[in-house]
């Protein structure tokens, strides 16, 4: 395979726009562009992620358009939606055309509007969210994701122990890292008291145990090894695991195991040589403080079942043993659905870069990205390499 | 690059279906696993291409509940939408997937529901449809997808003299070779008087100009070359093109060119290493019988200009010079939006093999699909060898 690159990254804000998706996926991709030092020209392919922008906007075919919009109309584009899991689904598929040698160099983003500017109000949009859930089997019972990830997180309590303040502890580490980062949603700390406070939205979470609903767009230039000028800026994909689990929740084997995350990172691991201690920093899929807890057992940095000490115990924290979510995560920089892949690699590439500011992980190599979507049915899970020589 | 074939095919009916997504898919999948004599343990990933589920059904992250229903949960799964042209590009990326070493044997396919048993009128629908025009641009003047072909053959009138009467020629065709194909939505013929008596939906095109709302499913296997125990019965993938155009439709450098078509083609023509005469039997997306015509000068089948002519003449016919949509097309097999790219492709396979029954164009070896999506935005062209050895 050959070796395949990040050379740009760039990201709006996450919170509030109310603009077309064009323009604000324009911010993000011209930023990326221009850390990349590429003209539109020198793109020969782009990938996007979104997943929603048909019941938001009225808007498909978006590919396209945002090409169109960029000035580079006429390259292949391409849509893809895997839930929210989207984005990082067509990152996967960038890296493996680049490496396959189809195409040379590769823009890939993600948009997304989900926020009360798209004209939805708090229960429509929670409708659009809950079409990703199984729309036979979960939508007529009421199920909805904050549901969805209650009722796993439900059975670890029950199964391990795990309390409502370990649960807070990650809301909290989560927003502190968030006050570090410029770009995300939520720039304030909050306490376990305050979480614990909050008023219940799906068993066992409260207010603060969830992410906010974000507009926002992320996006990356791709490029083969071969033609990076400068390597240590240019993080290395060394391994990107998919996996899928059964689809509705009831036919799980296993509601805390999340097979699907295990599966991915069994493969991204593989593919790129490394052991779980060896990771550096990760962004996790934290849509609720719960599944950040599930998310780090799958991963292997904590054992199975003791999630819910990491927050507590600083382990996941900036300066601890593997910082978990710098970014803030989706809890505190936001969850702008089909961009959050893409901003998790975004967020990496800084972290590899050292250009992280304040939220910096001190000499990170290996960086892991875990992007999950629906009723924890598909996991992607990114592995990137930040020394230099492979 | 390692040779790809397809070793099933499967497609339900036509027409309209009142059942789950996941049931109706079911039917085309199992019929190509049935024909590939597979198991789905057989099956290393799943590519979908959906364009509309969320907006028809309230169903999003299709992928891996199309998978669980098929007993295949746990493979990477993938959903694509690119308007029209979703599964011929789901089609794309699993090809180049196999191709490069990346899995052996992977599902493809397409499903979509567009009639009212989705429970969505024809004005809903209509504005469905028209997500995937310009959503600042185009949906606000009105412009739905009739709107827009009627433009550039009402152009393609102005510049060629292209007549309505040619254009009804394309219908009568169309429905003929609909009468042969038990799947067809459509199995009754027309005649040229019977389009020009039609009511106006969008000038020039009068009702039967256009092709039917359509619920459906089309599925194919795709495995690595080596892996083929009858290369008989399993047509190579010979080339692929996918290539885009400006967007809005007033961006475009040229009306009547279809430019992403013609750039498309160019590469699938490429990579197979044949010419258009070289083509033996074409499935072309009729939308409109306006976008045959444009299709058919864009694949260069006919001279620019002169595709007015050819099913008036008997080019396109089956019997012709160069048969186009012996399937009956979109115009009479009818176009389940994100199954119409995989369904030209399982008729073409039947082509290939000689089963395609009353409608069999003799002999074919070399056999091409072109399918385009949004305004002239996306076209994918695959080109199918039935030749048995490469």
């Amino acid at each position: 395979m050959t070796d395949v690159r990040i050379v740009g990254a760039g990201m709006t804000d996450f919170g509030v726009h109310d603009r077309p998706l064009a323009e604000l996926f324009a911010d993000a991709a011209v930023d990326a562009l221009d850390d990349a030092a590429c003209a539109p020209a020198d793109i020969d392919a782009f990938y996007l992620g979104n997943a929603m922008s048909g019941q938001t906007d009225g808007d498909t075919h978006l590919a396209p358009t945002l090409a169109s919009h960029l000035g580079m109309a006429g390259i292949p584009c391409t849509r893809f939606e895997d839930a929210c899991a989207t984005s990082s689904n067509a990152f996967s598929h960038a890296v493996r055309a680049v490496a396959a040698g189809q195409y040379d160099t590769v823009l890939v983003g993600g948009v997304e509007r989900c926020t009360p500017a798209t004209g939805l109000g708090t229960d429509e949009m929670t409708a659009v969210f809950a079409s990703a859930a199984h729309r036979q089997y979960e939508q007529p019972t009421g199920l909805t994701f904050p549901g969805v990830f209650g009722l796993l997180t439900t059975r670890h309590m029950h199964e391990y122990g795990t309390t409502e303040e370990q649960l807070a502890a990650v809301a909290v580490k989560n927003h502190r890292h968030g006050t570090l980062n410029p770009r995300a949603q939520f720039g304030t700390e909050t306490t376990v008291a305050e979480v614990l406070e909050g008023p219940v939205v799906a068993s066992p979470f409260r207010l603060l145990d969830c992410c906010p609903f974000s507009d926002g767009a992320a996006a990356v230039v791709v490029t083969r090894e071969d033609a990076v000028d400068d390597p240590e800026s240019a993080p290395r994909v060394a391994g990107i695991g998919h996996a899928t689990d059964a689809v509705p929740l009831a036919t799980k084997a296993d509601l805390t195991a999340t097979q699907s995350a295990r599966d991915a990172a069994a493969a991204a691991y593989a593919e790129a040589d490394i052991q779980p201690a060896d990771v550096d920093v990760a962004e996790v899929h934290d849509c609720f403080t719960g599944a950040e807890i599930l998310a780090i057992e799958a991963l292997g940095f904590v054992d199975t079942g003791e999630g819910g000490h990491a927050a507590v115990e600083g382990t996941t924290a900036l300066g601890g043993e593997i910082p978990v979510n710098p970014s803030g995560g989706l809890k505190a920089k936001g969850h702008p659905i089909g961009a959050t892949g893409v901003a998790q690699l975004v967020e990496l590439t800084d972290q590899l870069r050292g250009e992280a500011g304040e939220r910096q992980v001190p000499d990170a190599r290996y960086a892991l990205a875990h992007n999950l979507g629906g009723d924890a049915a598909t996991t992607l899970v990114t592995v990137l390499d930040g020394g230099v020589s492979a």
